[in-house]
Order: structure tokens, then sequence, then C-alpha cells
């Protein structure tokens, strides 16, 4: 390299270590030494290797960037402001109220994909950009920044392994090894070696380098770029608070500005005024994409019998073949959750995540970044393993729609370890989340078509077993609704119910008809939002509701029947599994829980 | 080895072939394939290589087997009952109602540590055991049968990564390499190499075998006994469904019986009644302990300003002086966490766990089957990474505590990444959970020594900032009860708060009453379970309440409140975090998700 480009690149990186200290310093708090170290390693992607066009942040062309290390957002916005796309008055309301300079990167900036800030994600969301590019056949590459204290999370070597075993070379990881976290030493230190080591044995292409040697920095990621078949990762030995005497490579200096502000730029030379200029991507054909047709939803017989978690499957297919930009994932367990059928039909657009939740789910939101319409599918259980990544697909503002089979005790034999009982309570909680528990297939058809296009964190929680079809084919169920199932003016109460406990409610509503108590019954299949009207209604009416659901007590359909009529004051009776279920038949387990017909009878008499 | 010695091993593993179809197949449902496979491993073991006394379940000196593929179960059951643990009519009510031979283990079966069936949870407990036996100074040893397909979870090399670094060489990992997921092929099938590169690179000693032969197998435990400062991997190339045709090595046999239990059970040669004597580890010195001493908890004077994880740091300590059995475990946050003040003062109780959630909750787990009281902390919103070992220790009945820190928007600049506002939902919905959240330093250092014997999963919330330290020292606070802070024969209202929320709630309560206008508040310190009789008698009395929590509205406080006092019919009025937070000083947050001491103000005038 020329010497008058290492100059200029030396001078960027000190503008961008001084803009990480002004801009902290300025907002009293931030990680300016965790900015510094990773500065070199960003000058020279931005200067010599990103293709990206920052007046066009969709442009299918563009690379992308994610800074996984989201704590080092001074240094982002440093290079936003020397790239020419933010402002230096903008830099300076850095962690400020209103500010778009967050504290960790979100997309409230356009350049953002997605919201980083927990540890580990960035890269498994790569990994689903990735791809989305390779499904795209678009050249574009994916850059991951990660510190080396992440590399101890699990969800890092999902993504490694699924990287690996793809082949995603378009993926080039950044691993800034500056030996210190946040609380003192990392596990392995500058031991670079023990990383190509771990990663080199799962397949990727690994490059140690000096991260503060742009010559070397730039060899790297040209020999990333020339790398075939493998994913590459540079592991670049760094000093944490580079340049600057007062910090640099000194525990105790994490996450906090830097004392002497004035002293330490004036160590970097002072302030500049450099800016970069980022190659854009150019013009080049446009992605790939799968034609859509006419929507013909799976019908099932009025009267028959069909599981939930097989309607899931059929008409995830239905909306396939409609809609060219649905995709599924799913965690090994296809044959369960019934996503095969999809698998089958569209092999293309089928992602096997294998054993590994996190991953399906960063996947997920990674392939929306670019459009697509993923449903990710496995056991309602195991969607707890990925709680943290669906947390922050809500701050991502992702649209991603889940789906948890096999929900509730009424699995039966397998016992607790596989039983979603606590899935309701997580995905209700999640920013802007959308949660749906139909009762039978024509309904869970209905509501897979709706998913398609919905906005958000997306839920919907099948069942194992077969229930009975109560809704005819093509009737339509809006997300927010309900149905009243029985209602008279004698009703005495209200039952209300989702998923399997709604047909033990029609149970018990026509055993207690027989003897003469009349009780209205709502299938609430739209837990969140939930239809505050008609449960208002109800509990006007009836005055006493009596929820019926296949989850823990807390934070399910009871918590959100409860919270739309509370300023009622209805009596609100809540029937949830509060045992610790063993291994039964599906029906026992109902009875044990205490929410099939006999104990909704039993509670209704009480009253 | 012996003809005779390897005719024996021969016979015993046919019959726990035979017993696993037989069971099975009186079950109607279960996994005898993924039995099969194993078969030969488990024999040799069981044979040769085990130290367990199965009338003394607890002797320190017994080895620990943990069934990672826990839908091996009818496998272990078969063990159990040829090592004359339970009866042949007893392994046959497998799964049936009220059995202990549920469709998963756990430890309703006094031989069974943890609760499995979430795959990839096995190792990162079984580390969490043999760290015990390293802080014990015991030689027993830690066995984890895993699957192959279960090696594609994050939290399984996370657990290898820890192991690996610290040397546990009491850990033997045995990898059922039989190729055949639930779905199909696995993502290595039997490239057994593929996985030893992986672990070699994590620094575990390797050996691959032929899962089928018993002289390689009864070599690789040897080796493996023999091995000094690594844990070894044993990579066993296996068949599913071994030694019947019917579903040996095919796609589509898992979890289900075989179809002709007859003809299977006399291809293998017909039922025997092989016994296996498991050799006991005989008698040797006891575990170390340290010693305790009286409680000495740190005093926070009345009217000043303490952080309530500060706290937690220091009556973490104050316990650990008192009680030798209290351990500490962090997420490489100690500083945030405030955990650093024990690890400085028992550093041999103390587990770095780097970032990795997953595994300190599995270590956790691990080492309270010996008996130790685990503190584990991190941040709030970073628990969520461990949502499912956190469900499976309630389903184990597992005494762990866990601690998060820097919940809710009250961190201020951070951003939402690292705001736990989602905690409380899903630590409430965890089977048999506590879950507490202090207001002030002195309380939360009683809470903490309320917690170190507590029973069952356990979770403490701390805040980040300062807050008034309302409590005298040395007052007691109860788990399930709460503090009357202002009452009046005229409140109009009462607000009910936890946390930073109740000195909103007391600023509002006082400006309020110079306004004229009498309001309750309590402090709810106990989210679970709550202190009913406190909250009923405010709402028969004022008849409205008004909830404040810094958490989502959904599955917290409010839920928790609103259960309570259902049945009375007051108005609940709640006010939680429903925006998405940004970047922002802690009180313009509180005051930016309406649970500040203005929003109080003005929703109380409301009503």
């Amino acid at each position: 390299m020329p010497e008058r480009d290492i100059q200029f690149l030396c001078d960027l990186a000190a503008q961008l270590r001084v803009d990480s200290i002004r801009c902290s310093t300025a907002a009293g708090s931030g990680h300016p030494t965790s900015s510094m170290s990773a500065a070199d390693l960003m000058t020279v992607l931005f200067a010599r290797h990103l293709k990206y066009d920052f007046d066009q942040p969709d442009a299918p062309l563009n690379d992308h960037l994610i800074f996984s290390k989201g704590h080092a957002s001074p240094l982002l916005y440093s290079l936003y402001k020397a790239a020419g796309a933010i402002s230096d008055d903008e830099l300076l309301t850095f962690r400020k109220r209103g500010s778009r300079m967050e504290g960790h990167p979100t997309p409230r900036l356009p350049w953002v994909d997605v919201a980083t800030g927990s540890l580990g994600q960035g890269l498994p969301v790569g990994v689903g950009v990735a791809l989305a590019g390779r499904l795209e056949r678009l050249p574009y590459r994916v850059w991951v920044l990660c510190g080396d204290s992440e590399l101890a999370e699990g969800s890092i070597w999902e993504a490694v392994e699924h990287a690996g075993q793809e082949g995603l070379a378009n993926v080039t990881l950044i691993v800034d090894v500056n030996r210190l976290g946040q609380r003192g030493p990392t596990r392995h230190g500058w031991d670079t070696g023990a990383y190509a080591r771990r990663f080199g044995a799962f397949g990727w292409h690994t490059i140690e380098i000096d991260g503060h040697d742009p010559g070397e920095i730039d060899f790297a990621y040209s020999d990333a770029g020339n790398t075939r078949r493998r994913p590459t990762v540079i592991l670049a030995r760094t000093r944490k608070g580079e340049g600057v005497n007062e910090v640099e490579n000194r525990e105790g200096k994490h996450g906090k500005p830097v004392k002497d502000a004035e002293r330490a730029i004036s160590e970097l030379g002072g302030p500049r005024d450099v800016t970069v200029t980022v190659a854009r991507p150019g013009d080049g054909r446009g992605p790939r994409s799968f034609e859509g047709g006419s929507l013909k939803l799976p019908e099932f017989e009025l009267g028959g019998q069909a599981a939930t978690r097989s309607a899931y499957g059929e008409a995830l297919t239905a909306v396939g073949a409609a809609m060219g930009q649905v995709v599924a994932l799913d965690g090994e367990v296809a044959d369960s959750t019934k996503a095969e059928e999809f698998a089958k039909a569209f092999p293309e657009r089928f992602f096997e995540c294998y054993i590994a939740e996190q991953q399906m789910v960063a996947a997920a939101m990674g392939l929306q970044t670019r459009g697509w319409a993923p449903f990710a599918a496995t056991f309602a259980a195991f969607l707890t393993r990925a709680h943290d990544f669906i947390r922050m697909a809500g701050v991502s503002g992702s649209d991603i729609r889940l789906v948890g089979s096999h929900a509730g005790v009424a699995i039966g034999e397998d016992g607790p370890s596989q039983m979603g009982l606590e899935d309701l309570a997580m995905m209700r909680a999640v920013y802007g989340s959308t949660v749906l528990y139909p009762c039978d297939a024509n309904q869970t058809a209905a509501l897979v078509a709706e998913l398609a296009s919905a906005k958000g964190v997306c839920y919907l929680r099948t069942t194992r077993g077969d229930t009975p079809v109560i809704y005819p084919p093509g009737e339509n169920f809006a997300i927010g609704g309900s149905r009243v199932l029985r209602r008279s003016p004698e009703d005495r109460a209200t039952i209300v119910a989702a998923g399997v406990t709604v047909h033990e409610a029609l149970a018990a509503a026509d055993r207690l008809a027989d003897e003469g108590v009349a009780v209205g019954v709502i299938d609430l299949y739209s837990v969140k939002p939930v239809d505050e009207a008609a449960l208002r209604e109800a509990a006007a009416t009836t005055g006493t509701l009596v929820t019926v659901e296949d989850h823990r007590p807390e934070g399910g359909l009871g918590d959100a029947v409860q919270e739309a009529v509370s300023d009622l004051g209805p009596r609100v009776v809540r029937l949830a599994v509060r045992n610790l279920p063993g291994s039964a038949e599906p029906a026992e387990q109902l009875a044990d829980a205490g929410i099939d017909r006999d104990a909704i009878v039993a509670v209704v008499k009480e009253l």
C-alpha cells in the first residue's frame, strides 16, 4: 500500500478514536475504549472494502455491516460521520434523550439491520443475512464485528457451525481481540491461536493479524474476499483504548468516558476533519425472487378431527405457493412441527437449523432484513432457548413469525420437559408482539395466512393431538379477534378459552346446559392483542369469567383477560396448570392439571 | 477381556434392548431406538466403570451419570432394573400416570440429579457437578451420555469451553453418534472426526470408537479415567435401533415403539434375567467443606442512598462468611452485579462463567445437586439467555438463586438491549419459583439472607442506580411479605409498587397529600408469592389499586396483584413500560415510560 494511503488510514483511525472520545465524554457514558481497539479494523473496511450506499440503505447490492459488539457504538457513529451520513452535531447527541445515537445501535438508524448490545447475536443474525444473499444470488458480503468476550456465548458457536457447514463464503467475521472484557481479562487473552483452532475445526478459514496494522488488515480483507466455499474469521490482536495512555490496555477502563478527554484527544493528534468515501456497490441484477400465485388454503371438514400443527404445515405450504417471499426454518423437528410439508414443496426456501434454536431465530431475523417473510418452528418449550433473541427481535422491529408446537400438558406422556407451559408469558411480554393460539385446523390455516403479512414478532401456538374441527373452511379470523361460541341471556358465567381448552369449555357448557345451567364460551384465539370489546361485553353481561388455559397461571390467557376487563370489576376465576406434570395420557394430564371439562363444570357449579 | 466377560456384556446389552422395547411397547410410546444405540455403551459403564451405591444415592463418593439424551429413558430404566434398583413391574409402568418412570427422567427418581429432555443440557449441568467435585476434593466422576444431534446446541459448546479451560478431567462425555436425529440424518452423520476436531480444539481428550464393541468401549473408559488435566469425549459410532432389523439404522423410526415387538425381542434372543452389580464407591474421606460463622449483614444508613446491586454484593459476602455452602457464579459482569465482592473474599467459592449465561445457570444446577447453595448473577436482561435452563431447573426442583441486575428502564442511557423488562414474566411462570424485587439496600440484604436457605428457583431483581434507604438495618423481610408504607382511613387509592417505583410512589403520595388527596402505598417486594392479605385489605378498603412497575405490562407486578384481588372486584389501573425506550437519563426514562411520580399523580387525579 502506498505510504499516502497508509497515512490517510492512520489519520482516519485517529479521528474515529477522537470522535469516540468526544461523543462519550459529551454523553458522560459509553464505551470509548472498546471503540478505540477496533478503529483501525473499521477504517480499512470503510476506506477500501465495504460496498455501501448510505443514501440507499435498502439497495439490494449493499454489503451488510453488523456491530455484534454493539457497545462500540461510538465507533460506528464516528464512522457514519466520516462517511458523511450524519453530522458532527448529531454525533454529539450520543445517548441523549430522543437521539438516534443510542447507547447501542438500533434500526432507528436506517443503516442498522438489527439492534445489538446483547452480545453473541451479531454473528448468528449475520449468518441469516448471508443465507438471504445466497438465496437471492446476490454478491453482497456480510461483515460482522465481534468482541473476543462474546465468543463465550453458545449462540456464536451455533452460528459458526451453521456458516461453516453451509460454506457461507460471503460471511467475514472480524474479531477485535482486545484481551479485556468488562470485568477483566478474557479466557484466552491474546491467544488468537486458541480461537483459530476452534474456528478452523468448524471449517472456517482463519487469519490471525495485528489489528492495528493497516497493511495486515487490508490483506486479510482481500484474502477473505478471495476465499471460496468457506466463511472467514479475522482474529485481530488489538489493544483496548489504543492510542491513549490513560486507558490503553488497562483493566477497569470498560464502559466509561476517558477521564482527561482533552489530553487524550491531544495525544491522538487533535480533532481532524477527515472524510471517507465508501464505495457504492454499483448496479447489477436484482435479487432472485420466487413467483407467487393465488392462495388456496387447506380445508378441513367441519366435524372432523385434525391437529393444528398439521394445519400449520399445510397452510404454510399454501402460503408459500401464494407468496414467493415466504421462507421457513425449523429446529430439526419438522416432522413434528409439520414444517416438513413446506420443506418438501419448496426446498430452496426451507432452512434446516438443526437443534439450535437461537440460530434459528437469528437466521429468521437476518432473512427478514432482506424482505423475506420467515416462519420458524420448533416445540413451544424449546423456543425458550431463544428468548434473548426474541426479545431483541422486538427491539429491532423484526417481522418474524415463530411457531411453537406441542403446547401444554395436552402432549401427554412425554412429560414436562417437552411441554410448552411458559411460552405465552414469554411471548406476550415481548415488545410489539402478537400471540395467537388456535383451537381448530381451519382457524389455524386462516391465521397462518394472516401472519404471512403481519408485522413485528408474531407467535403461533399449536397443539400436538387432533382436535375437533369446529369452524368451516374459509372463515376469516382477524388478529385481535375472538369468537363467541355459546351465548344466551341466561348465562351465569362466560368461559374464556383458547386452543385445546376451547373443546373442554364447549363440552363443559353442554353438560352444564343439560343440568340447566347456561354459560357462555369465548374462543380467545388472539391472546395478544385480545378482543377487549368481546371480553368486556361478556364481563358486563355475566359478571363472571372463567379462564381456562393449558399454560402456567402466570403471564398467559388469564392475565390477558383480566387486564382487559379489570375496570369493570367482574369476578375472574382462573384455571391453569399449577401442578408439576409427570407422564400420563393427554386427557389424564388435562384432568390432573384441573383444566378439563370436569374441572370447568366443578368450578362453575361452585360459583 | 476374557470371552466370558464379553459374553456377559453382550447378554446384558441384549436385555437392555429387549427391556427398552418391552416398556415402550407397553406404554405405546417412547424412544426404544435411541435407547438401543447406546445399550452397549451403558452396559460396559455399569458393569465395569461406574461407582455408585443405589441404596445411598446421596453418598458423596458416588459417580454421577446424566442422561443428556433424556429420551433414552427406556435404556436408563432398564439399567436400573438390571442393577436391582427397580422391579420389572415398575419398569413396565413406563409413561403411565403416576409412575416414576416418566417419558424423560426427573429427580422423582432418587438416582437422577436433574431432569433432562431438553437437549443440550446434560453436559452443562455435568460440568457444574464436576466443579463441585473439584471444590469438594472428591474423586467421583461425572459421566454424561449425549446424542449427536444435541451437539448443535450452543449450550454444549459453552460447557465444552468451560470444562476444557478448567481442565475438568473428572468429566467424561459419551456421545452416542447414531447418525440419525428425530427428523433424519444429523449434520455430520458418522463423521466422528468432525466432532473430534471440534472437541480437540477446545482442549479435550478425544477418543473415537465403535460404540458396539465392548472391548473398545472398555478401553475408552479406562483411557478417560487415566487422562489428567483434560476432560474426555468418547465419540462412539453406533446404529440407531441396533439389533433389530425393522428399525436398525433406518430413518423415520425415532420416538415410537417398534411395530413388531415380539419378533424384535426374538431377534434379540428373547427376554433374559441378567443382573449387573454396580461397584460401590467405597469409603473415603468426606467432602471438603467451608466453615461458617455468625451472620453480620451490611447496614445502610436510613435516609442515605445506595444501589440494591451493591447491597447484593455486600450481603452475599456476609452470607458467604456465615454459610460455608454458599457459592457464587457470574457471567463476566461481576463488577456490575457486584458479585465481585464475594469473589474477592471467597475466590475458591466463586465461579467465573464468562459471557455464557446458559452455562452459568447449568453450573449452578450442578453445584446444588451436591448441596451447595449457589447464587448466579448477570444483567436481568441476559438471564433470558438461560430461560430453558431455568424452566428445567423448576422441573428438576433445583434450589438455585438467580440475581438479575440492571432491571428496567431505570438503567438510563444504555438503552433497551441492556434493560431487563421481561424478567418478571419469565421468572414468575417458572414452576415453584420465588420472585423478589427490593427497593432499598437494607431490604436487599435481608432478602439475600432469606434466599440463602430458600427452596426452588429463586430470583432477586436489583437496580443499577442508587435509591433512598427507607428501611432501618436489621429489619426482617419474609418471602411472601410486603410493607404498607402509607395508609390512612381517607385513602382514595392504594399504589402498589416494587423496586425503583416504590420511591416514585412515595413521592407521588406526598405530592398528592399536599394537594389534599390521600393515597396508600404498598411495597410489594415479594412479587411471587404475593402478600394476598395485604393486597386484599387494600383493595377492600380503597377499592382502587394502581400498580406501577419498571417492566412490561405483561406477566409482572400488575398481573400478580390483579390475580390476588380479582374476586373482590377492585379497580386496578396499571402503569408499566409500554414504549420502546431509547437512550435517556434514568429519570427521563421513567417519565417517558409513564411510571414516574408525575405519571402516578396524574393517574390518581384522573380516577
